[in-house]
């Protein structure tokens, strides 16, 4: 695309140096960038650093235009350039995409129903009436259980799990090594041993999540485990049976969340944090990393919380100084001590001197 | 089966609304089930709640038949509702077992003993003296190296890789993914850098044991790794060269432990807790979430401990109340500093007034 | 080897009570040893209770043959026997190596360039224009994606998937389901949701890295992740995007190293540690296990760090003193303000006696 369709596709005003109809072939970091990549200045503060840069073009902050003088790239203007420059990688690097196929390697049931478009790479198995929807992209060595459903678009990555009965909607990504729908960690202790407690619910990935590799999502016990759309899982992440977490959540990696914790829309949680079952995150709420949520917690809507367990960050932030004038409230309370002893002996003192008779 | 055939199967009396003969088909939650499903009441407390559920049968506590009035669904009483609810789940929803069959894509070396109504399925890899007991499942994609050893009636999941030589008891459970028997965090550091420890030793999963998705247990460096009778184990748990843990014991999500420790029978782990080397969790402990257990600490039987470092609970919660009045031991402090400034002040000045010649 | 080829093997004096011709066939535990193995006394005060060892030879430290008296084993007396040990396992136990093979189930590209000696394993999945060097073992289901570079003597164990592009050296150790390559955990956020960053960049491992099983490597987002020369990770690591890891680096299992963080040579990561994005820990630092590190902090060359954050270990230690008597220093606060009553009490009382007219 020239610098001219790129400036249409995401609305910005062309500038700077350069020719618009130079032809952009890929997006490169400012360092690495070279004549036909674009790249992009998150903030104006930045501009200045830019200007070595060997990109052939770069999306820049509104009102930065006029400011930059000289520049060797053309620039485009828009409003939030990182944005931009996620939307132009879209359309310069699209998701590789292989045509419809099923190996010949690939095991598919009889039963199963396989959309137009899809690919079904190399040893894939696809279970007893399974359906796989338009487009989706099924790559080598991934396990399709059987009556899994999974929607059109999507992309489910080298030796991928999906026990039978899980449902996955479309435009989903999921990272190799993914398990969704194993059994839940539930066990009834008697005095033999423990006795799994039923793990037979479904398990539900709604529309554009995408699920880092080796992540974990149980099904439920009896109800349902459920991942709402455009949600976004980091790798090694663990999600317990019957939770329930709503859209567009970001979950950092090696986070884990116990059974039938619910975290609404639009929270956001940082790297292995634990969360203890049967909590809520409310809308919104920000969770530090490594924090710990303790079983029945709820985190107010808007929050941000940190610590173990997880306190207001601000409140948190003044514990942890405290904490660490541990040592100096030590030594006050020792001079406290000395300077009332002191205080009491002078006290003491006082009434034998003046008072002789004492 | 029949209420009245349930009620004989886990030994529970009758009662309420419904009818003896009418056929139970599935388990459910009491907000989910409906006709043909059984549900349970896990307290008395929650007994009026229950009776909104359209549940065929619920298992109810001992005694409360009487208490509970007029119900539309049958009631079978029982002393533990949530362990018979687990049985009678056991028994309407057997484990799905597929027949014995070897699929014509799976690769079993001539060598390998593959025992009666063994399923193995799609691309398994059966190495060569490989052992594979009556009834054992083994699912798609799962590689067993040389000389492993399976006992019956064990599904191994797909994609579980299980090393050469490790060795597995009957009615074991390994989930997707699950890595058994590689090798051990172990080296040697010389000036060029790090030689490998041997890590040549065994592992032994015993009989019963259930290990969930994306796991790792690693085979002993010269010694062995063993998991014990009846013992759980969350999805992606790290077990560490020659751990040894014990029977029937927990331990939840994300957990990790390392090399040499020792965990006794009956203990309970949380999630995301860290063991150091030769530690040691003695018969019955109970381990809190996100803990962190010292090299060489041992946790006395029965005791409940939490934190980093791991202490006892009452003492953990106490800590914890005092860390967050802080803030108000400072402000004190500050107030016992001005006061005492105060009390000095007073008593320099009396005697000014009091000896005027001073 | 002979006792007498072993000890020229590493450098080491014979002495002891048996037989330098004796034959050993395998390195073991002082306990579990027996005829035809040998063992090692790390230092010299193990040295008495070794004596009971059945191994035909003991590595013992320089300088304790002579004190060692009379010995059932045939001792080779050396600088640093557990190294030696190491040694002596490499060469009496060499990794299983398969002779060079394609299994006729595996799936190579056309395009791909397979050097002499190479063992491609069953369902092996190799792509287009893949690479894979001379004497490298890839073992059953393992995938590698198009333009994957895999050097030589290399071990890509069961079930690990190298997205596209992603290179490794030579004599590298991949553990089972390890993934390198996934999409880096990126996003911009507009009105509507999340748009991915691109994650475009490269992933590189050095020569004689050593991943544990079901870790995760991401590939840089526009620049690349790259782990230096005889690094060793444990499992379930995570390595974030444009992470760079230098030279010989340990990192224990279940840490976490966010994006764009670097990791200089010779540094060792305890387990289950957490390092936020564009932090810095310089050369030889030592970080303890479950270590929480912010972003962008920096752990100066050499240090010890601890705690969540990081502080250097003697203050960790002071401060996890300090805060185990936080109880004493509530008591300690009450007396003094019982005692500041009491003085204050019989300064305003004295007055009254001494100066009635007050």
């Amino acid at each position: 695309m020239t610098v001219a369709e790129l400036a249409a596709f995401v609305g910005g005003q062309v500038g700077g140096g350069g020719d618009a109809q130079v032809l952009i072939e890929r997006v490169a970091s400012l360092e690495s960038a070279g004549a036909g990549a674009i790249s992009f200045v998150e903030e104006e503060r930045f501009l200045e650093g830019a200007r070595a840069s060997r990109a052939s073009c770069l999306l820049v902050p509104e009102g930065t235009i006029n400011a930059a003088g000289e520049f060797a790239a053309t620039l485009i203007e828009v409003a939030h350039p990182k944005l931009a420059f996620a939307l132009v990688a879209e359309a310069l690097h699209p998701q590789a995409r292989r045509a419809g196929e099923i190996h010949p390697t690939a095991i598919v049931a009889e039963s199963a129903r396989i959309g137009a478009e899809v690919f079904i790479g190399a040893n894939v198995v696809v279970g007893e009436r399974a359906g796989v929807g338009r487009g989706t992209q099924v790559l080598a060595g991934a396990v399709l259980g059987d009556d899994v459903e999974v929607g059109s678009d999507s992309v489910i990555h080298p030796n991928v799990v999906l026990y039978a009965g899980a449902r996955l909607g479309s435009r989903v990504i999921l990272h190799a090594g993914v398990v969704i729908g194993a059994d839940g960690f539930g066990y009834v202790r008697d005095k033999d041993g423990y006795h799994k407690f039923p793990q037979v619910g479904a398990v539900v990935i709604e529309d554009e999540v995408e699920i880092g590799a080796n992540s974990c999502v149980d099904r439920g016990a009896l109800g349902e485990t459920r991942i709402g759309r455009g949600t976004k899982l980091d790798n090694l992440v663990q999600v317990g049976h019957n939770v329930q977490i709503g859209e567009r959540v970001v979950i950092a990696a090696q986070t884990g969340i116990s059974g039938s914790t619910i975290i609404e829309h639009d929270a956001v949680i940082g790297g292995q944090v634990g969360m203890g079952d049967h909590a809520r995150v409310r809308a919104g709420a920000i969770v530090g990393s490594k924090a710990g949520i303790l079983p029945g917690k709820i985190v107010r809507a808007g929050a941000v919380v940190w610590g173990v367990p997880v306190r207001p960050l601000d409140e948190y932030k003044r514990l942890n100084a405290h904490f660490g004038r541990l040592p100096q409230m030590r030594e006050e309370i020792e001079e406290l001590k000395r300077q009332v002893r002191e205080l009491s002996a002078r006290l003491t003192e006082k009434p034998d001197t003046e008072d002789p008779q004492g």
